[in-house]
């Protein structure tokens, strides 16, 4: 059984879930009436099937994936969600329940988080699925939190846990095992954008960005951004309980947590004496955030210490698509 | 050779490429001001080689498809282009060369058309090339075009020449021969999106939509937004020279003329006395517009006349991707 006509395919699938601007998804265009005195936000990722994702993985859970990471960049700027445009780039041969489950996750999430589709595109493909989300957010004007704004003597944070998405991401694939509760596979299936915190960290943090491509990769750019050096210690990286567990099976692994994609935590720069509203925040806000560095002067270089103070030397510092 | 990793693919490519909200192509997300009292209008379209354009186009002309389908959208709703994000998903093996030249067909473009690349993202796909794009551009508040207001009485109007698209697929792809100028292969590869026909249609016409799936499906679509019914006379439908030629060396192909896709021309609804104002829009915005029928009351169905005034049977309305 094949897929019927697209028109059909959004009109019982995505119509739905679309808000007051979408015009029913049935014109050229959405429309949108901005909020007034606000900054818009604005961010676009694509996902494909092998490479962000396993072609097997639930099709709810691919697209509140699609959505979340999108979400995440908002995050990352301290903005509140909008709404967004979809393309789906789908096999002739998809049956026609996956998309069913696909606009599920969608709706579970839209709901989650408080926005709707305004427009989008589904096409076919002889190759694997091909999505691509654009997401529109909105802030207070010049309050969005950059990634070029942290300086020497600001302290290292990130929120929750690092490493539990490239570890679940393994045991996803049966390279290990471990993880028998299903944590880590949940946390590469399902990021956790941290949306409240990251609006909190306006007027707080002086820089911030979300881990998607590796802990240490990413840092970089924000030292990049900011024109200053981090030195992390990687002792001091938090690590969920299943995470730590694998880790004691087997120690080397953390080189694979500091470099590891599919994070979506905040990596952010924030001063010394905001430590405590750092703290009061994350709790506020239902997480966690660790201390696990400081910025310093020079060159924009990332110095990871191990737990005895020596320089750790990466292969790799994060995923690269090419 | 194979691609560098995708940070500096989009420093080199793309973020010369980037307008002052984009912060670089380095941060989470774009910034954007919404322009003070506008209705902002957005748009998403996906592009997948070997079903939107054929593997061996040249990246530029990709890249200009790519826009331009997507500022024919805009024109449907009487907008002007603002800015636009992207995301591109690339096989491993693609050649260097190539994203410059997509590049360079950006360039061209955003120069052409009067708008600046606001984000996005690069990744690697085992499948064929995969693009998407979301366009925003902006109106004065509540008079974008939309597809719901034809009546009955209408005149049905379309810019430019139907066809060429269609046919200049199946001369690319060396079906048939003809086109030796290549006039129809280049209308299959190159969109012209009818902006300045579309913004001074806002107010003479009663609805609008661009053709982009084929001339009865999308005036079937536009005749179901309005609630009415649609005749449409094959005779009076305007014929590029070339492919003119064509038809007049295989008559049949007037169907596919009626129903193939990639015209990207405007398809519109006005009232009789505006034929005047239209004739003269045409002209000054260097396009031509032409009466191929009329809106009927009743059900939302097109009737197709052949040159004797008898109904066509089509075996199909218009391309569906499944």
């Amino acid at each position: 059984m094949t897929l019927p006509p697209e028109f059909a395919l959004i009109a019982q699938h995505f119509r739905p879930l679309a808000g007051p601007g979408a015009l029913d998804l049935s014109d050229d265009a959405a429309l949108l009436t901005p909020p007034p005195g606000r900054e818009l936000v604005l961010a676009a990722d694509a996902m494909v099937a092998g490479v962000h994702f396993l072609p097997d993985d639930s099709p709810g859970n691919i697209a509140r994936k699609l959505l979340r990471t999108n979400l995440s960049d908002l995050a990352a700027m301290g903005a509140q969600p909008l709404g967004y445009l979809l393309t789906v780039s789908l096999p002739r041969e998809t049956p026609p329940d996956w998309l069913q489950g696909f606009a599920a996750g969608l709706a579970a999430d839209q709901h989650e988080f408080g926005l709707r589709v305004l427009g989008g595109d589904t096409t076919s493909t002889a190759g694997p699925v091909s999505l691509s989300l654009t997401i529109i957010g909105h802030v207070a004007p010049g309050t969005a939190l950059r990634r070029n704004g942290a300086r020497a003597g600001d302290e290292l944070w990130v929120s929750g846990t690092v490493g539990d998405g490239t570890l679940g991401l393994s045991v996803a694939l049966g390279e290990r095992a471990g993880d028998a509760a299903g944590h880590l596979a949940d946390r590469y299936r399902i990021p956790r954008p941290r949306m409240a915190l990251g609006q909190g960290l306006v007027g707080l943090a002086h820089a911030a960005m979300d881990v998607s491509d590796g802990l240490v990769q990413d840092l970089g750019h924000l030292c990049r951004a900011s024109g200053c050096g981090a030195v992390l210690e990687a002792v001091l990286v938090p690590l969920s309980p299943a995470a730590a567990a694998v880790l004691a099976a087997e120690p080397a692994l953390l080189r694979r947590v500091l470099t590891g994609g599919d994070d979506y935590e905040l990596l952010f720069a924030a001063p010394p004496g905001a430590a405590a509203g750092i703290a009061a925040l994350a709790a506020a806000t239902g997480t966690t955030a660790t201390r696990i560095g400081r910025f310093v002067a020079g060159d924009p270089l990332v110095t990871v210490l191990d737990g005895q103070g020596a320089p750790m030397t990466l292969s790799q510092e994060g995923w690269s698509h090419f």
